[in-house]
């Protein structure tokens, strides 16, 4: 299929051919990372500025990284170089960023829909790169690559998502992911941090992890959010992990092909033990690597079709 | 007209022939950035450092890009990364960054003369990006392209400076460019702001912001510089507002074509209401992308007289 | 020579013949820093990452900058980026960074042995920029190539090492570098900053500075580190100054072909007087320069080695 999306806001507004598509163009970026030279001309010329208002050093390297490999030019704007932002609307600093014939913004933002809401204002391709507690499309798009290169498929697959979800647009893109390409998906974590409205889109849920463990052919753990909670949703990092933690007892229970995934960074004792973590079965880096790949697809094909909508009105001026 | 300066420190400096040069200059850049491929080739190989000894972020993504749509090498230096420059003198840390073969060094300090300071000691080329209450030429360069693409012409126009104009280093730089390309220059605000030695630069003083705004075909509002004032040089900002903003009602004041600018960044309902501020006659936003395109000339123009330079200097030897 | 380390770590480690290698290569590529294009492409689509934990803009721009003049990506983590790091272990970051298809990480750390831990366990080439008190390579390796450009040798010189030794992996890096290449090594220095210890490298420790400078053909003088330093080793830096300081009045007792080297940034009053940090025979500056050359040696030879052991590799498959 031809791509024709601008803007990479969401995983709930893509079709599972788009998902593909995104999926199959990582698939040969990957390959580009393998050789002497990791370098393709596409972007040549494009600037891709990063907007970072909430503080995110691994997703901003590899988006910038992405861009750099693309052989775009990048600026990088975060909330800490306050002077950009100081007293400003979201909307006047990205105007700002754009006027500087900026192609693509590449926006992490505390508010739900922040991507949307620049999409909806700007002339520059938008990649959400996390909003609030929404959505994480391409964080989403490298887990399923993940899965789907080390599992040969998704479809059918038996995932389970531990941890943190209701603080998590993480749980969030994965569910509209995995389900669009047909696994059926668990969630599992303490009741206070797994909101039973969550069955509304299609997932089980449960609080017996030792059962869930038993079934799943994929176990994707998420990060204790400590810093995003306000009040305490369970005693203390110590019980969690003694009734949630992946511990090397539990680990037992899974299935010999079972894959370990991790959005990291991992807390190490916490949500998933050490040895666990550095297991065969675990792709907690492959997934980094994979990330950059999946970034880098998803600034070529917005490139493309930026270039077709620009040809088009071109045709038509 | 052939360009010889290898410093750009400030725009008293300059003839009119020699401004006409960088604005001819930067339309050509202008154009560059409507292209699918925003780059030319003209610094290969060359290294463009920033040094910013007071926080910046706008003016110096814009002169970084600018370097690197010119296909330089850039280094940034900033006052927060203080390893750098603890305990050290303006001009050791600049003889350190010069030592790395820099072409180039884009200043921004606190001190006026800094840049001049720094031209008379280093062989790099200096490109004054503001220091303290002086100059900031790079600004005013792109308010008088503005003015000339959007006008047609400079000449004879009324320009109205409106706003903080004795902390100000942008109205100074906007002062000598508009004089020498033959504008009428208005400088308003409270009394404390505009100091009457200023009338000595040629240029009117008044209270009567009304009657300005009514003569007025260019409006360039300053912002109010909150951090660099000790004292409290009028009672509060909504006053201020009141008695000096850009309303919607004083707006229906001005000129038909009247353009309605500022450097940036702006305090909606301060010294220009929101609606003022997106307005068709605003042209803000234009001014950060002409901006990128000075800058883009100004590199250009030095580096050609830089090259000339050693070039003579090689016959010579 | 051929070259075949993939890593750099230590001097100490390094045969004489690997330490010229290491200096003819630097040489020429400090000849690309004076071309009109200083830029090579022998790193082109490769990458390099710094990961500086304790702040060093200086070296880090060093490396960063001897990368780009290479052609290579560079990415930047510092520990005040402290996402990437917070509550993760020096491992789990580098392996993060290195999982992005990173060919190179420039290290800075303050544990002693933390580039060779890294070296251990990561595929990627990696550089040691300082770790602990232990060795600093690229700077030992830019002091003896100005001494070599500077004075035509290193073998039979007189080097007197002035300063604070025992915080030093300055010292320490110079120490092997110089006695290598068959230089005879003084240290001096407060006795509680010139550990007893350091006669079994052999060189040579005394308290009697000025004799010290009589003898020597080139004086290196030492930051003092006060950051670094838990207790007070000598009363003050006005005492220190008086004693050990090179004076203008101490300077006389030197050699007129004496090179005065510091490795910056300099403290103008402690260690050094102004007047002689910036009399013709300091290569203080020069230093800077040379600095930019080694690291780009460093990293063409490092990727050289890198290369051939994955054709070596590719041959096995």
């Amino acid at each position: 299929m031809s791509w024709t999306r601008r803007h990479l806001l969401t995983i709930e507004e893509l079709s599972p051919e788009e998902i593909v598509t995104l999926l199959d163009t990582a698939a040969s970026f990957k390959e580009v990372g393998t050789r002497t030279i990791k370098k393709v001309p596409a972007l040549r010329g494009k600037t891709v500025a990063s907007l970072f208002m909430e503080p995110s050093t691994r997703t901003r390297i590899s988006f910038e990284l992405a861009a750099k490999r693309l052989s775009a030019d990048t600026i990088s704007v975060t909330a800490q170089s306050s002077s950009i932002t100081k007293g400003e609307s979201l909307k006047d600093t990205a105007k700002n960023i754009e006027a500087l014939n900026t192609d693509f913004v590449v926006l992490r933002h505390s508010a739900a829909g922040a991507a949307r809401f620049l999409a909806d204002r700007l002339d520059a391709g938008i990649l959400n790169a996390g909003d609030g507690a929404h959505e994480h499309p391409t964080q989403a798009l490298l887990d399923v690559f993940t899965i789907r290169e080390k599992l040969g498929r998704v479809e059918g697959l038996e995932v389970l998502i531990l941890g943190d979800i209701l603080f998590s647009r993480v749980a969030r893109s994965n569910i509209w992911a995995l389900t669009k390409l047909g696994a059926r998906v668990t969630l599992c974590g303490p009741s206070t941090l797994v909101p039973a409205e969550f069955a509304k889109l299609g997932v089980r849920l449960t609080q017996d992890v030792e059962a869930a463990l038993r079934r799943a052919d994929v176990v994707n753990l998420l990060r204790i959010q400590h810093e995003r909670q306000r009040k305490t949703y369970f005693p203390s990092t110590g019980e969690y992990s003694a009734i949630f933690g992946l511990t090397s007892e539990r680990f037992l229970l899974t299935k010999p092909e079972v894959l370990i995934m991790h959005p990291g960074p991992i807390n190490r004792g916490v949500e998933i033990a050490s040895e666990v973590a550095d297991c065969p079965r675990s792709v907690i880096l492959e997934q980094v690597g994979n990330g950059l790949a999946v970034r880098m697809a998803a600034l070529y094909l917005l490139n493309g079709a930026q270039g077709n909508a620009q040809a088009a009105r071109a045709d038509k001026g």
